[in-house]
């Protein structure tokens, strides 16, 4: 396998990005090609003694920046190390991009550089977030598609259980609508029409609807929702756990007695700092390009870029793409809308 | 003043009813009307020994359940103890209504029995949630109206900042709009055609998008959003505030040294608690209808019940239905889409 990665994607690229490449190639035992500057990237290992061995560089001038307008991949940083990659991806010079880029500009590129499986209607974002029950689940949409159809989210839980079970091994995802009630005929108009779409397709396990409450506690495997409410639970879950280790953080410094009870809760702490981990569970598939494209966090470290070569690694031996497209095949002859 | 209190609203009813309502007609120096089946109110404030000074009863035979159909309070529950406690305060019989019983009945007899403030679209049901800074944020709408256009948006923002100056003393509440991005352009077609009217709301502080992660941080008091959003946003934040106390109380007992930490952390906890606990805030104000209405949880015990009556007493003195009608009346003016 030749995994393609962003060089200059994300707050701690390029060094990060090589730490990863190196370490993801010694471990998983594959071909590793950097995109970017290759003078640049050539200096940063060199200064960091990273060993290039079954690293190659791809030479891209540019960078798209990460607040850059989405169209601008196809535009002025049509030549940047992410359009770069996404461009060998599409030619079949690698088998999978990872990028810690612009999340919008990766989509737009995504879709117009390798295309979108055949029948998928819009690619969808799917991100891990944790759970009380240190099982995460999956997200999807996180936020591809603002403004969705039904049709759309039945493509999404249709997507998300696949890669659930080929990528994550749940052998039969529970998979879930993202409601505010239980009962079948709740929520607004879209939830209405999304419910009896998700019940009669096949090879889904759709337990119905799930409340929000129900998400940190892990309700679910699969939550599948329209991309503004599932952005929307991203950053909110995002924001209470900021909130939960501050609150911790200054819990535990408040007085000497909270200072000697943080030293006693050491091992917890650090338990359920990993379980909060975003990182370690890789990065955000895109579900529905033609080949795996993942992104990474913006802020990702080696490990989480590494994290994120892994999972790029997985949903090339499952084959992820062809499973989707199989799957989308079925559901397309027997329902059309 | 004379506050109506549903005697058979929520889990603890009557009893937390009855004791909430001896507590506040002696704190606060109101009369109170208690609802329900009165040979069953009688029999347990005398059981528990409760003083009945000041304390009426009116006669109603039924009860509506808490998963009734909304509707069924124009119909088979006409007579329920909350069809009363609403036809008693339409007919200027008291000055507010409290109730603990089902959301979607009390909506749908507000509107029905009581009426909408002249000028409002729909009315919207407000929510207090905690925050890190211990401030809460006023989430408009939390559940009334799952779909929404641009100008209810508009309507919430105004009823929202017109509460929380009266009746939570914030002197320039910050509104913002709840959205994936804090640029204008950001969001779905529904937020993309709020912004520019929120933009234009005379007589408030409209700060722009608030991204939800900033939500638990405290980062606006008026968080502006359609009925499924904040039903999304308020149920995925008890979510996390279960997750969070379960978290910690299985942290600090996991062993002999982290119960000591327990103890050590005793006094935090307990802050920490308070500052966590959404009964001390009263119940959901209904903004739009023509005269108080709160919704008290469904289990509140009677501490619940006295703020949310306090909660209520504090809307008929700020007057606050006149306020927002007129507030509604000067936009209505200047904009009409």
């Amino acid at each position: 396998l030749n995994i393609i990665i962003d060089g200059f994607g994300g707050d701690l690229a390029p060094k990060q990005v090589l730490l990863a490449a190196r370490a993801a190639s010694d471990s998983y035992d594959v071909d590793i090609t950097v995109t970017g500057d290759s003078d640049r990237l050539a200096d940063c290992a060199k200064v960091n003694a990273i060993s290039l061995e079954r690293i190659a560089f791809a030479f891209a001038e540019t960078v798209i920046p990460m607040d850059g307008h989405p169209k601008s991949i196809l535009k002025e940083y049509s030549q940047s190390s992410m359009a770069v990659g996404l461009k060998l991806l599409a030619d079949g010079e690698g088998d999978a991009f990872v990028s810690g880029g612009s999340t919008g500009a990766l989509l737009m590129g995504a879709t117009f550089f390798v295309k979108r499986i055949r029948g998928v209607r819009r690619p969808a974002i799917a991100s891990l977030i944790p759970t009380q029950s240190r099982v995460p689940y999956l997200l999807v949409d996180m936020g591809a598609n603002h403004d969705c159809r039904a049709e759309m989210l039945a493509q999404f839980a249709v997507m998300g259980s696949v890669y659930s079970k080929a990528v994550l091994g749940i052998e039969s995802p529970r998979v879930a609508l993202v409601n505010i009630g239980t009962e079948e005929a709740k929520g607004d108009e879209l939830r209405k029409q999304a419910y009896p779409l998700l019940s009669k397709t096949p090879d889904i396990n759709f337990i119905g609807n799930i409340e929000p409450r129900s998400l940190p506690i892990g309700g679910c495997d699969v939550a599948v929702c329209d991309g503004f409410t599932g952005n929307v639970i991203l950053k909110l879950s995002e924001g209470f756990g900021e909130f939960f280790s501050r609150t911790l953080r200054s819990m535990l410094t408040a007085t000497p007695s909270s200072k000697l009870a943080g030293l006693l809760l050491k091992g917890q702490i650090g338990d359920l700092r990993l379980a909060l981990d975003y990182k370690k569970h890789g990065g955000a598939p895109f579900l529905g390009i033609a080949r795996p494209v993942i992104k990474a966090h913006g802020s990702s470290d080696a490990e989480a870029f590494k994290n994120a070569i892994r999972q790029a690694i997985l949903c090339c031996n499952q084959d992820i793409c062809r499973r989707i497209e199989r799957q989308i095949a079925k559901r397309g002859g027997e329902e059309q809308i």
